[in-house]
């Protein structure tokens, strides 16, 4: 194995407290979990639009300014554009959880490590560099012009580094996503992230035979995956 | 101006010193120092016959594989598979100059640094790890399936990030390389690389007064632009 690929979102970073921060920072007059919840919850619909053809490809900073207009005008909020925009990036800005750092810093010493995220270029390099990721390599949906669950962008990664799908690990807070990396022969980490939907959630966090590591936390997966 | 582009092969990593290393290590029977020279110059007429379409999208590995193969029968080298593979790999490898870290060091604090070479991400994300670049973000020609200098590769990076031709500047030690990215509108910034061809060949060090900056090495680069 040599490849480490990671989903971002929910997996490395906390979108969830990363949006209630700022909103509550922001004074806006809204419950900011649910706002947080509401935004997420419109992301997989927008990709879906992609996927189908009804919209040209369409990165993620431009599909969550989409759901967050939305957002705005069925909360009656008024928001200056620049405000917007700037919330807007809000996930450019989410914070690690607090063992990513140290977790990928010592992943990093034994496996190549690199992002497989849904999101933009500059949305994860961004991300990175504010936050210290200690990423080998970003790599994004936005290469491969597919979202995942698509094939094409597991089998990118794999294809990119010249490695066969065994030769490649998906780690990932969802079991979709992993499933979809499974189904073509890659290997998968499942991280439990108990709190990526805030702390009235229920998360499944059940450990499944099929996945190869299960992990509490990157710390975990590392002590499982370095020797 | 936000994104510093850097061109790599010469600019960042001293590829014929480093082959030439290589070669006397090896003991073959030849001098290394044209065979590094012969083995980079088959580089500009491989990725003329990709840019013509005589040969479908071909990645920098593969085509200095087929350069390398030509050039041990020409010199009559005989080197099994996974010598010769493993050879291949040198530009996997390469050592950069000794400015190099420091100075890009220095510039990601204030800048997004990325790469725009014609290596491809494999490549380019290995050379990093080993050598300790701390590139914000990998980019290369295998993203873009466009080889500098056509537009789509400057272009793409300025789409990526969402900036303005004039907001990229490209850091380059070939005059070529940033015409081609000035006559788009991007920055230009020259770096003087005298040894690239190593101690016996000349190399046009000319201050020209279209590039924005002209700089002895990346620290001297880091001067000019980090306040």
């Amino acid at each position: 194995m040599k490849i480490l690929a990671f989903d971002v979102f929910g997996t490395v970073v906390d979108w969830y407290g990363s949006i209630v921060h700022e909103v509550k920072r922001l004074r806006l007059d809204l419950d900011p979990g649910q706002f947080a919840l509401d935004w997420r919850a419109g992301y997989q619909p927008a990709m879906a639009r992609v996927r189908s053809g009804e919209l040209g490809w369409t990165r993620i900073d431009d599909l969550h300014r989409m759901i967050l207009d939305d957002l705005l005008a069925r909360y009656r909020i008024s928001l200056e554009e620049t405000a917007r925009h700037d919330l807007n990036l809000i996930w450019h800005r989410l914070s690690p959880w607090p063992d990513a750092v140290q977790g990928l810093t010592r992943l990093k010493a034994q496996y190549t490590i690199v992002t497989l995220s849904n999101g933009n270029m500059s949305l994860l390099t961004e991300m990175a560099k504010r936050a210290g990721l200690p990423w080998d390599c970003i790599l994004s949906a936005e290469v491969f012009r597919h979202y995942k669950p698509d094939p094409q962008t597991y089998l990118g990664v794999c294809d990119l580094f010249g490695v066969r799908p065994s030769e490649m690990m998906l780690v990932a807070a969802h079991k979709d996503d992993l499933d979809a990396a499974l189904a073509l022969g890659c290997k998968t980490a499942f991280v439990e992230r108990p709190l990526e939907f805030g702390p009235d959630k229920t998360v499944d966090l059940a450990r499944e035979p099929r996945f190869d590591i299960h992990a509490c936390d990157f710390i975990d997966l590392a002590n499982q995956l370095c020797h």
